[in-house]
């Protein structure tokens, strides 16, 4: 292998290629630290044309390799197995702006973007970039791309696919595949974009995107209201969207457990009602016009819903600093089940008619073979996308509760699919859920899948042991 | 063939196997009336299992295979070569609507369901299925999603892509691949869905479509706009949007040579101004509150417009006979050119920012390289999508003009080319443009296209001579 890590040398300088221990390590070990593995090498290559150099030389000389954005993935898809035998490439030398449009509501970001940055250079511009998550301060924009990524604003503009144009791509033969094209429609073959979108690096490797921006709302509104139940909520979003249409940009679910943790490890977040309630959803309304606008609206709908019995209590926030303060605690639930413990997490879609059920029977059916286990349930009630949770009972250690994990996904996933849901909503399948997801699809739809894999990566050397 | 046909029949009925020539005669002509093929036979199978067992006898014996909707294409991707070696497929006798959600806002179709009883079966559930286009009366779903329709929604509902969650598909090998999810998030493999929407049966036959519902907008409002050039429409669009954000639903843009056009044809239809003004456009407001919330709005941004000199008349209709009469004028161009004789028809694509210059310049070669020819220029502004038509010189015969049809296709394509469009933004590409397209994408892009061809149809059967 000297003479590929000095060809990769000769391609991005020798400063570019990590290979002692400690520079590589921060590359090898996932997001929520359940895995490290083992690299040959870090290669960082500062452009495209690099990229394409790197991925030659690993055709030549067999080498797979790992694609790698900020790492914060949660299904192992952007760490290296043990083997050693892989490179990570990262791409956030990657990290340019390329160009703005205003008029085009356009922006071309390079892979190694972080999120964040995006969203401010489009708020420099007077734009909106609508993909919003947890870790938009480390997550780099290719990695959104590569997983699909989902986040808090589906609702109302759709998952990462939805807000991208077009890409450039390093294809596994090494070429690049200038496809940055700005256009709103565009039929002239196949939906080469969308195939590489979601697809964590094993058919190519994104290296820049021509990405969505739109208007920035004059005002956002948040509200809180408390109600008995998942269905009690379906209700709410159902009279929302019918008042407000697209205004509505945020339905966040979340079970009184979660505000309890969150209570209990970050006890400076205030607590937004006097007593308790079954479950909580956080809205969202973003409006063209004015503040006043959308308080009406708001105030409209969570009044009628209050009058009726649909909602049992509402707060609305008052204030820009109120309104962070209740996305606060949306936002801390994962770190407030974190400090509690190690948790086995189920990030799951079903049709959103069916949420109310498959919560209910789901629980039951945990109940019953995990007695006492504590179940954390929230998420984007508006997209059917729940983080179903599984803490231990209390008493029990981590580790003997995840020695489980393999029984309680069982219970769950099964679950979900009897429901027509699907297993991975918005991670992605990694290494992690590789094998569970064969035990879900049809042999017909493995069987293209594999199809095109072995169409487009013949050598089996783009991000090997993932997805598929 | 006779153990083909016989298969055939036993297959589906003797009934739906057609091999007269006046039975077939109407599916072996394209709409615009520019082609007529051959076929072995048209076959009308009843259900998605007798579609596969078509393919599987197709497989068999080597025969291609059209598949066709609603027949309303315009590239010649419906209509079977004149071999007489395949047999067209065709889909319309699968129309039902299988399910309807309404709390999950999805609508199960089968493929040969009109647009028109899709749009129709949402209303009926209070919600609204946004694809619109002109041969809504005649084309069907599968014909749409197959060629990735646009139409004139797409500015706020995007590409008939967008409006689909899942898919039923039966491959190339003939089996059925189950892809209904209702789901607005999964993240579990390669976007197949995507893969054969706008694949224009090269891949695969979609019999059936998880499509998705919106909320019926309260009040919808037109006006029509007069101004002087493309690039002050293009000022209005960013005003309309910066003001109304999603509340605008449509943008469309009409040169006075079409206007004039639509007049003298339609003599019935009224003019909407007192004098002639070089360009024109259709704005159309959906609101979920009221009329006089969407009145409010229109009057507000218009009469900004007004005032600031960017337009210089406008019509607001009153009535939605008043706006259905707008819209009448807008819809009309295509056959009041028809009725002016032939024409040469191009549907491109820009980045919106470059709609001004893509047209002076265009409009410049052409009229250096072609005087006297007539540019019937109009389009869904707002997603920089034009239909960019000539029609002949006063004087010149039909005939004369289209055998310089490649020339003038030319000049408007490469024109499109440099200013970063494509040469097919809603039409797709079909048997009229499979050559044209291989001028403009890479080799790198064309060798994707062809691997996933070999890998999804390796015995060329689906479709052959279309897209690729």
């Amino acid at each position: 292998m000297t003479a590929f890590l000095e060809g990769c040398r000769a391609a991005v300088g020798a400063a570019h290629v990590l290979t002692a221990a400690a520079d590589m390590a921060g590359h090898l070990t996932d997001h929520r630290r359940r895995h490290t593995g083992a690299a040959l090498a870090v290669i960082q290559p500062g452009s495209s044309a690099e990229v394409a150099a790197i991925v030659r030389l690993c055709r030549q000389y067999r080498v797979p390799l790992v694609p790698q954005g900020g790492n914060t993935g949660l299904v192992l898809g952007s760490v290296p197995d043990t083997s050693g035998a892989a490179i990570v490439l990262s791409l956030t030398r990657l990290h340019r702006i390329r160009s703005i449009d205003v008029v085009n509501d356009t922006l071309v970001a390079e892979a190694g973007c972080i999120l964040k940055n995006v969203q401010d250079a489009a708020s420099a511009a007077n734009r909106l970039f609508p993909l919003s998550l947890a870790s938009e301060g480390s997550c780099t924009i290719g990695g959104n791309l590569s997983s699909n990524a989902g986040g808090t604003a589906v609702l109302r503009y759709g998952n990462a696919r939805e807000l991208c144009l077009g890409l450039e791509v390093v294809t596994a033969e090494g070429e690049i595949w200038d496809g940055l094209r700005g256009l709103r429609k565009d039929n002239t073959g196949y939906d080469l974009r969308d195939l590489y979108i979601g697809a964590e690096g094993t058919l190519g490797i994104i290296t820049a995107a021509v990405l969505k921006l739109y208007p920035r709302p004059r005002a956002q509104l948040t509200a809180l209201a408390a109600l008995r139940s998942p269905a009690a909520a379906l209700e709410l979003l159902a009279s929302v969207r019918e008042r407000c249409g697209d205004a509505l940009t945020g339905f966040e679910l979340m079970s009184d457990v979660c505000l309890q943790l969150v209570r209990k490890h970050f006890p400076a977040l205030r607590a937004p009602f006097g007593k308790a309630h079954p479950q909580y959803v956080l809205l969202e309304l973003s409006d063209q016009e004015s503040e006043a606008h959308a308080r009406q609206l708001l105030e409209g709908v969570i009044g009628a819903a209050l009058e009726s019995g649909l909602v049992d209590d509402a707060v609305l926030a008052a204030s820009l600093g109120q309104s962070a303060g209740l996305w606060q605690l949306r936002e801390h639930i994962s770190a407030a089940q974190a400090a509690e413990g190690k948790n086995i997490k189920h990030d799951i879609a079903v049709p959103i008619s069916r949420i109310g059920a498959f919560i209910d029977t789901t629980d039951r059916l945990l109940a019953q073979a995990f007695p006492a286990c504590r179940l954390v349930c929230f998420g984007h009630l508006g997209d059917g996308n729940l983080h179903y949770n599984v803490s231990a009972p209390a008493g029990m250690s981590d580790e003997d509760f995840l020695a489980r994990q393999a029984e309680v996904n069982r219970v769950v996933h099964d679950s979900v699919h009897r429901f027509g849901g699907s297993i991975s909503a918005e991670h992605g399948l990694g290494a992690l859920k590789r094998q569970e997801i064969l035990r879900y699809k049809s042999p017909v739809e493995i069987g293209l899948q594999r199809a095109i894999k072995q169409a487009l990566d013949p050598l089996n050397l783009m991000n090997p042991g993932k997805l598929i």
